[in-house]
């Protein structure tokens, strides 16, 4: 992964593991479900937003870099099981 | 498209377009929400599998024919913007 | 359904229909696969913001007289089987 | 939340927690982004299984009791509410 993209994924999963740190303070104080709930989507929408930063990174640099060179079946392989995989088809 | 995926896909299309019309034929005669429910999301489902198909039949297509051609950042780009679409992020 | 909500239900399934023929269109005229997922990305949104709409309907009105009425397991059954049916899960 | 529900809840998020700290480790260590991905969806669905258990905790105590009670209006909003974060309509 690029630098820049490589610090900015750690800083989303630090927050990611805080938030659900707090979702497990939560549930052991028994808050009220709607609002763990709640926090459990916000968690859920990071984590997406998160993969689709990682996402961006490969398409943008081991995909041409894999056709180019000599993986290109491959390459495409795994896309096309990456999406099967996230969209739950 | 390939031929083989291309008749596929418009027999999925034939089959969503009847079942959308059955959907309409249900709310239009009152029926019970929560079957009209289960109808539109084995609709949803069937559309987002022939989208699954298209994709697949792109990433082995266009994609490394755009790559090994001069339309990789164009392809690469549309790849980005399709995730990010399909995915709501 | 309510008179309203039906009648927007109706108006928005006859937008879907029109545009899974507009779809089909494309998939016959072999159009580039990405300006067809393009569209097929818009039908489903416009499927899922209907799901809502008719989901809020039911929310309001059969689940409170369901429960009040003597229908509520079956009511309460019914909201976590869509629910389940609806996410994958 | 029930006992036994919350005891499960508490394990699921012990699991989710240990996933995403492996996940952190993976990016630390520059492990190659489609295996990074992977990952992230299975703690994605972790995520997403609790929710619908959560959920469904909710709409077998709470719901009945609030309507039954003085809340129906208030119970009826959240579970609107809850679904258009869930699915991002």
């Amino acid at each position: 992964m690029q630098e820049d993209r490589q610090q900015d994924a750690l800083k989303r999963l630090s927050y990611i593991e805080g938030h659900v740190a707090g979702i497990r303070k939560m549930v052991e104080d028994d808050k009220y479900c709607v609002d763990i709930l709640r926090q459990m989507y916000a968690v859920r929408k990071a984590l997406e937003k998160l993969e689709a930063i990682i996402l961006e990174g490969h398409l943008r640099t081991c995909v041409p870099e894999g056709i180019r060179g000599n993986r290109e079946d491959a390459v495409i392989q795994e896309l096309v099981q990456l999406y099967n995989i996230a969209g739950n088809h």
